[in-house]
């Protein structure tokens, strides 16, 4: 029997070919780039109802395969399933399970104890897994990253002697970086087993034991005695949970002395209300990359902040530098497939591979966003002494 | 009958003198600088429950006088409403009239038309109403208006041609600066007569009616055909109520190309939830001042900016800013209370001269904030055409 393709599908241009496991070929372009192999038949009824995510499924289950660019196969993807006119919706989007010290140690270790060896494949050398800074567009990545990092102490005026808090401080880049380069003593928590065994191993490396001390800590149990000058927390509201905002800013509030910074910096939703991700591509992260992550708009998170006492000072949306660092560790991924499927076997590296591509395509459309928060804890009587503009971020 | 103070007062070390009605006198240190003086005896049994409120309305009212300078007697309200521990709570504050075009009408008529002469005596030459941008600290309050405009400008990159609309325009200022400094045609609306009629006098004095075009005009009535490459808000979100600021944001998408930049600049309450004005001091500013303001906390302005398209990019805090503008406009009023009597009269006399220090002493508190937000209208396909950083509004 000769399959029918959908009939939204006919007449649509693209540099695409889908090819039917019977050899059955469909050509919607003069010259293919990207081929869509059907390996189950079954998928043809569930394509009728298509999203991101049931792509991101079928090929995460190996129910079809890609051949060419992967982000060139994503946006492919999104425009066959625009081209259907209604989406499948997102169900996870609205389903959330309370956050707790349990569940949040096994969400972590999910993603972040994989595998050390699979992350340096990609990342830079001081594994900064979150958006760079390229201040031209010209910059390596490795450059960015170290720019990034220049821009987050800068914000946060760090100085000499400065005690910081750096929470969830991945492979601790950012607190070797702040120590190295700006003299700060830092205390840096994470709930990644994996991560803290190579940070510390750096750290002694480095030869900066004294001044950079790494702890596996949840955030619940940091001390509210207000004795750090300077709070950076970096890639990580969008793990704690909505309901938990308002707990995480009180404990960030507790942990710094009155005049310090805070430094948000992460991943914010695109809309303040609970429409869904936009075509269905927010439950394949909740399935396979992020479980139980929560993005929250950057409402949510200013006003947790101000309402914890924090004042908001300084915002600045990096979106297009995310969609381009997402971009260049998804090259890097693709070019060293084999020894990334050594590392973590097929299935994982399917996930990641999407995960990657999907991610810059995503930054890239503006369906997510990133922002970095700057807030103070006020002094007494309500002033605080950051400077009057922000020209000394940028050396004038 | 020898009067009692309330017991809460005893032992109090401030530099103030109480007299009463009938000369009895209460020192509370060594050397008093501010006189409260007590004529209307009935007023001693409301301040058993005071708050700033009631200080307020008793001086518009002329049950009380102030002797010394008005921003320390603002100063030393507050530490005496502290004192009691307990505070009126600021019963206006939940009440929210619905904003309508007439309602708007007549609270901006209120405030703005009052006069134009009186206004003259205190603002800068270019009677720029808003916060000023001091760049170090030492600039004169003209010259830090100047730089407020370039801030401004600099942030929407505006450019020789470019469009912009400018909401709530005021006297004007903003407008024929655009114009003349950096090259744009401007479209200005206001719903004050006497702002309008001053500000068109200026633009023909200038020679600028052929960049700088004013109307009488309700945001409501913007065009929606995206036919400005920026638009800039100043003072204005305060205005429009909270029930109306999904309306508000969706008119402003609609007014602004794809790709051209948002630029809102208003006061913001400092908690995102609805707790009362600190010590009672809204209703003061409701009863008297700007009646059906309603301030946005910064989350509230954002989400509706997000969620009528506008992707959040910038978002600067410039409240100590505006703590030194109202100083200075305050000591400006102060130098000219007899001019300033025979323009609007004693009772607003007093209104203007309470409300001047107080919101310079809430600014400097932290009770209420300025925020510049800068949000783009994203192209077609998500990106815009922003810089990667924000080095040029400092001239890097």
């Amino acid at each position: 029997m000769y399959t029918q393709l959908p009939s939204a599908l006919q007449g649509l241009q693209l540099p695409l070919r889908i090819r039917l496991w019977d050899g059955q070929q469909f050509e919607f372009g003069a010259e293919p780039r990207v081929t869509i192999l059907v390996k189950d038949p079954t998928l043809m009824a569930e394509l009728a109802r298509p999203s991101l995510d049931l792509f991101g499924s079928a090929f995460v289950e190996g129910r079809l395969e890609l051949e060419g660019s992967l982000s060139e196969a994503v946006q492919i993807g999104d425009q066959l399933t625009q081209a259907f006119g209604h989406f499948a919706q997102d169900d996870d989007d609205g389903k959330r399970t309370a956050h707790d010290r349990s569940l949040d140690a096994t969400s972590i270790s999910y993603h972040y104890d994989l595998s050390n060896a699979f992350y340096q494949l990609w990342l830079d050398r001081e594994m900064v897994y979150s958006c760079a800074y390229f201040k031209t567009g010209q910059e390596s990545l490795e450059q960015a990253q170290q720019d990034k990092f220049h821009h987050l102490c800068r914000k946060l005026r760090l100085q000499p002697g400065d005690y910081l808090l750096d929470v969830g401080c991945g492979w601790g880049g950012l607190a070797r970086f702040a120590a190295r380069e700006y003299g700060a003593q830092v205390f840096g928590i994470t709930l990644s087993r994996e991560q803290l065994a190579l940070a510390r191993e750096r750290v002694e490396a480095q030869g900066l034991q004294d001044q950079v001390e790494l702890q596996l800590l949840d955030y619940r149990d940091l001390p509210q005695d207000g004795r750090f000058d300077k709070v950076v927390s970096v890639g990580m509201f969008e793990h704690v949970g909505h309901a938990n905002l308002p707990l995480y800013t009180r404990c960030l509030f507790g942990a710094v002395k009155e005049g310090g910074l805070v430094m948000n910096h992460g991943i914010t939703a695109r809309h303040s209300d609970s429409r869904p991700v936009e075509r269905g591509a927010g439950t394949f992260i909740h399935r396979y990359v992020f479980p139980n992550g929560e993005l929250p708009h950057l409402a949510m998170i200013s006003a947790h902040l101000s309402d914890a006492g924090l004042e908001i000072v300084d915002v600045e949306s990096l979106r297009l530098h995310y969609a381009r660092t997402l971009e260049q560790w998804s090259e890097r991924l693709e070019a060293h497939l084999d020894e990334a499927k050594a590392l973590i076997g097929e299935h994982s590296l399917r996930i990641w591979r999407l995960y990657l591509a999907g991610c810059a395509y995503a930054f890239a459309r503006g369906w997510i966003n990133l922002h970095q928060v700057l807030a103070v804890r006020p002094l007494a009587d309500g002033s605080h002494h950051l400077p009057l503009t922000r020209a000394d971020l940028y050396r004038c």
